[in-house]
């Protein structure tokens, strides 16, 4: 138990630790509403860094399917908030941030005032249910902390959370008929059976626990939970809208819809029940576990042991700021403190804790495990974030980046079919996406000396996953060096991302001094080649006769063998070897003119409805910045001494796909990836393959940077002469020495030390 | 873990201490057939004492609905089994004993050769599934054993057991194309939504772990499990009958239905392929757990640590002997043996051990708690069993009894209800029947002394059941005395079942000398007589006026106020004061009457129909054996100085109502009750009045018997010049001292010391 003394003393220890590092509250700079509109897909709501719990309000609810089919317009809805829409149906406590598919949104709950309504009702019907019109005026939306003002009850809602609890305040006014909505029914990417089963018990006139077990994105999946209400409720009660009860015992016996203590089934809405004078508080806590109520309970008092608001929102933006200050930086203007410290929000929400305050976690297995030394993670979005997020973390975040590759581990161990993580959440692989990307997140923590297990195991783990034949073309490439475009929809790309696996197994192999694996893994790294037609110079899909498909379009995007990115950007993709995909493109010159195509061409509408997860604006040209598989493109200038190109084009996609509005990320933010993406480009280099230790100079956006490593040292970046025309860079030196390859080394920043551009608004060519 | 060796020399341990006592082989008496015909209920597979697991061949798998409509033909499989039927499905791991609605039948497996079959096929057609002919000249059934010959496939099934784990061993013919099938689907009582959620991990070629969550008559139960094979299998796969998958990643990027070695779903049946030679046998063992497949495995490996069927059997086959030899009689006729045995094996299958070797259990309250000085048991069928069942284990199995109280305690401290168990079952309240019995179990444990725990907490938990208003007419019970028939379906007999109950609970309050408890429930269970019409002699159901209702049958059961019985059996119903009810019904002699006419009265097919539970077999007049209520009535004769009715009515029930044939129990068993009666009644005292430590005398039918009690003491008990005739008691000595009151007291039997009949065949009058 997390005594209150404890917990004061604890408190001034923290806030003296702040004052010792001088703290700045760049939580301020932090606007969670970026991304809530259009394409961005990240939630507005209040979360601690990796926390288990992101407490956002849910706009609707609308079914994954109507009549059995695929209901396009949920995909609106991956993180339950939409920022074009005019009601709120209740807040929940999970929330992915910034993906193009979705699950989860447990626990709705939602304060009214008034006649009891058990339903939701409608946007175009808000006084047909419990939900409520809001406007964004009454809208506050701050790193750790959110609040709306209820239109239609007058109740102010305003929400914390720490690691494991959401925490409710909401401002009543006077009522002898107030309600608490407890919706066990909704949920983000909802359908009629999602719900296998829900379970609740009361525990007493102001504690409940219970469960939620869905069938969704997530196979097999149950969040536990105990709730505690400040206040105790007069009376409470339940609707189940499932027909069936095949045996009535239960019903027979009892009124269940009517302050029952035990509530069970699938489709189950609650309400608690309070008189509140005018401006009553009251508050709501919910603490969720991945092991059971018993381990909810004990999180939640461990982690909100009194009802302090106040205190709980004032920890979790400390403990925003505590990550914050990582980097300290200066840019040119306020908008980009704003788009800097945003991105750096993001970055810091997924992976999230999956482990209760005792160290329990559920795994793969469905079996109860012990975190001994390590926290364990889950949300793993890796086709997205191998590329940038994770190698963020190398740097910023490197305990951090640890746990997450023993979490991937502990993933590989306790799950059937032997495979490290493909994109799993809450003790499950969902499949999503392509390739096997924890490779390339383990061999650049290898590579980058921040794992600290068995890098043999680890090894082993990538061997395995490498060669699961019967998983989407394994087999056929290990075979053939490709995989047939008849056989796969995704046949180019699929080998694409497997040969630069390939090579990042063989980057741990070659640090083991593991000769034979290197030489295999590289080997399979030049699979590319086989996807390459030369005859035009781009990757094509190749049929198993070793013919290319002769019916094929460089733009379009789907059918062509790629999956969320056309030939164009996807040609680009040899990011483990750019210097042999220069020559087999035709030599320097070629491949700079295809570069140059990119960035100019038009991409007549019919195939950019093609590309998945983004809007308008999130291409430049044909480049498409929206999704990832090109994110590496743009510093490819620098490997045909073009170096100026790469600079104008950072500066251009910093300015032009991040704008601190609502709607100002032209893609999925895909679980921080963009985010990542920004932070490193705006620092001024960026990662072209993880498991390099390489980082390609770019063309910095800020004008000073303090990188505080963990180990205490500092790395800084100066851009002088910085301004919003000087994109490009005169010289750059590390330490007082010039670099002249475009080309900082991980070790050069870990080491500690400065980096200083020059810039001017004259390309040097 | 439960090395090899430590197993050997525990083995031999357990032998030379049978030795030490002389264990009699009386297993050899039991005949699990007995009662699997017609309306006992009971299965005829392989359980240990009290145990978990019970294996057992089900004949058909009825769905409880058709078309959304309860399937009255259902009722007849509450076992599974029914012995009419001339195939067999296959062999599920969990059965209740002698039921009147069910639950369970989980993980179904059956051995098959030939072409993959998945679904069980139809009794009329079996060729067309799974499922195989058989006759019962190829059937053995035996304490812990049992075996059949599958005429389909000619495969030799033996199914045996330990507390967790069932272990069968399959013969099978030479074939390339043999399977065994696990069936997930599969279950008593089952219908379409049944299961909630399967679960299938393929841990390597010969093990699976798993679980099973359903949605039934206990609402909210999981049962996990681990399963091995004693040859690995070829191959493997799965078949999943729910149409829905509403995200298809899984299914886009892999077959699941071959190899693949992780199923989740609704509808799951899986297969598991062998080549075999001829008389190849292979095994398999499946052990269960409340809490996880962890523990599953860890009690598999614990109970069954290697593949000697023989020895499990063995072992399965000494517990009983150990148990069965707690009494040791002799009959006048092997038939009689064969009744005395399979009684006792019948009153030791429930309750159910609800622990796993590691000390953990589920709770009501869904979470895990460890069991630290009790084990925990589960399958409370309390209106059956709190009139003989227990009281026998007060007598024969005090520690077990014990453990039982100490469960249903924590039942109730762990139930968000705050209610001690009324029908329980796999951490479920399932709510069958009527009254709060438990407090009448309790009472009889504290009263006799076999309970250790602490008093006062029990009788607190007594009180908070008896004063749910809430629950089944106990407000206005409380408030009024009776129940009003406007308000409750069945007014009278829940009266009288809280009347009696309520004396139970003032035996306890008396005992702990809480005088003002004690006289407020004396007080309480006088409340039979607002039931009682005087004007009639009889109970009848009360309106809320006061009157008695007008329209009423003394013989009907349905609609008139009482559950499981007409008011000719529920009238007699005063167990707790039968001077006052032999008073009430206008004295002695006009109480004699109505029992002479209860015992020889025509029971009309329209009343009988009512009857529930039972075949024409079942009663005796209008005396229903068949189901509970009447169980003590032939008892009554004692108490109107007519010990000879007595005399001649229990051994005319002995006689009647107990056959050592299939169809030889005349009603469901009901998890032993009805063979707890025949054990008392055949040793010749039966407790009227659990919670009383009085035993009424009636009419032995051994010849001798010898209870070797816990304590090492030892009640014999002898009945001179027995025969089928002599079914009169001339006198009857304790420790050779006269019995003149035809009782004799619980604490005469646990000091140990001789009872001795003279039988005799004329009517002491």
């Amino acid at each position: 138990m997390f005594k209150k003394n404890h917990f004061l003393i604890l408190s001034i220890l923290i806030a003296s630790q702040f004052n010792a590092q001088k703290m700045q509250n760049l939580a301020k700079y932090v606007n969670p509403i970026i991304g809530t509109e259009k394409m961005g897909h990240t939630f507005p709501g209040a979360t601690v860094p990796f926390g288990s719990v992101q407490l956002s309000p849910e706009t609707d609810t609308l079914s994954y399917e109507i009549n059995g089919k695929y209901n396009p317009d949920v995909y609106k809805y991956c993180a339950g908030y939409r920022y074009e829409d005019k009601t709120i149906v209740g807040f929940s406590h999970t929330h992915f941030s910034g993906t193009g598919h979705s699950d989860l949104g447990d626990f709705l709950i939602m304060p009214t005032v008034g006649k009891l309504k058990l339903n939701p009702g409608t946007a175009q019907h808000p006084g047909s249910g419990f939900r409520s019109g809001f406007s964004h005026q009454n809208e506050k939306a701050e790193a750790g902390y959110y609040q709306v003002k209820l239109d239609d009850s007058n109740i102010l809602a305003e929400l914390t959370a720490t690691t494991r609890v959401g925490f409710h305040q909401y401002t009543f006014p006077k009522s002898d008929d107030a309600h608490i909505i407890l919706d066990l029914m909704s949920g983000i990417y909802n359908y009629d059976d999602k719900n296998v089963w829900t379970y609740v018990r009361i525990e007493n006139d102001h504690r409940i626990t219970g469960y939620r077990q869905t069938n969704g994105w997530a196979r097999t999946r149950t969040v536990y939970f105990a709730m505690e209400f400040s206040k105790p409720f007069k009376s409470y009660g339940q609707k189940n809208y499932d027909g069936k009860q095949p045996y009535r015992g239960f019903w027979r016996k009892w009124n269940q819809d009517e302050n029952f203590p035990e509530i069970a089934g699938k489709k189950i809405r609650m309400h608690f029940d309070f008189d509140t004078r005018d401006n009553e508080k009251i508050q709501v806590k919910m603490a969720i576990s991945p092991v059971s109520q018993a381990n909810a309970l004990d999180n939640l008092q461990k982690e909100t042991p009194d009802w302090n608001f106040e205190n709980i929102k004032s920890q979790a933006q400390n403990d925003w700021n505590k990550e914050l200050n990582k980097i300290a930086v200066n840019t040119l203007s306020e908008n980009d403190m704003v788009n800097f410290y945003t991105a750096m929000y993001h970055t810091f929400i997924n992976p999230t804790t999956y482990m209760d305050s005792n160290g329990e976690y559920k795994g793969l297995d469905q079996n109860v495990h012990l975190a001994k030394d390590f926290t364990n993670y889950t949300t793993f979005s890796l086709w997205d974030t191998y590329r940038a997020l994770h190698p963020f973390f190398n740097i910023i975040q490197p305990k951090r980046n640890n746990d997450m590759v023993k979490s991937m581990l502990a993933h590989y161990d306790q799950f059937s079919l032997k495979m490290l993580p493909v994109w799993s959440h809450y003790a499950n692989e969902n499949w999503c996406m392509s390739g096997y990307h924890s490779v390339s997140l383990i061999a650049d923590a290898i590579i980058k000396n921040t794992f600290t297990g068995n890098p043999e195991e680890a090894l082993a783990a990538c061997i395995a996953t490498s060669n699961k034949r019967n998983y989407e073309g394994i087999g056929e490439y290990i075979d053939k060096g490709y995989i047939s475009a008849e056989k796969n929809g995704t046949s180019v790309s699929n080998t694409l991302e497997y040969a630069y696996d390939d090579w990042a197994i063989a980057q741990i192999a070659k640090k083991l001094g593991k000769t034979d694996v290197y030489n295999e893994y590289v080997k399979r790294s030049e699979n590319w080649r086989n996807v390459f037609d030369k005859s035009i110079g781009f990757m094509r899909p190749r049929l198993s006769d070793g013919s290319f498909k002769r019916e094929f379009d460089l733009l379009s995007t789907h059918g062509q063998g790629f999956i969320e990115g056309n030939s164009w950007n996807y040609s680009f993709f040899v990011p483990h070897n750019p210097n042999a995909l220069i020559d087999a493109m035709g030599g320097k010159k070629k491949f700079g003119e295809n570069l140059d195509q990119l960035f100019t061409m038009h991409l007549p509408d019919e195939f950019f409805a093609d590309t998945e997860d983004i809007s308008r604006e999130g291409i430049i040209g044909g480049y498409v910045h929206g999704n990832e598989p090109a994110h590496h493109v743009a510093y490819l200038y620098n490997f045909i001494d073009q170096p100026w190109k790469t600079q104008a084009q950072i500066r251009k996609i910093l300015t032009m796909q991040y704008q601190a509005r609502p709607d100002g990320l032209g893609g999925n933010d895909d679980c921080g990836q963009m985010s990542a993406w920004y932070i490193f480009s705006s620092l001024g280099f960026y990662p072209i393959a993880p498991g390099s230790d390489d980082y390609s100079i770019g063309s910095p956006s800020v004008k000073n940077a303090k990188l505080n490593l963990e180990s205490g040292k500092v790395f800084e970046i100066e851009a002088k002469n910085q301004s919003v025309k000087n994109v490009y860079v005169e010289k750059v030196e590390l330490n007082g020495k010039p670099i002249k390859d475009f080309t900082i080394k991980h070790q050069d920043i870990i080491n500690g030390g400065k980096l200083v551009f020059w810039m001017t608004n004259k390309a040097k060519k």
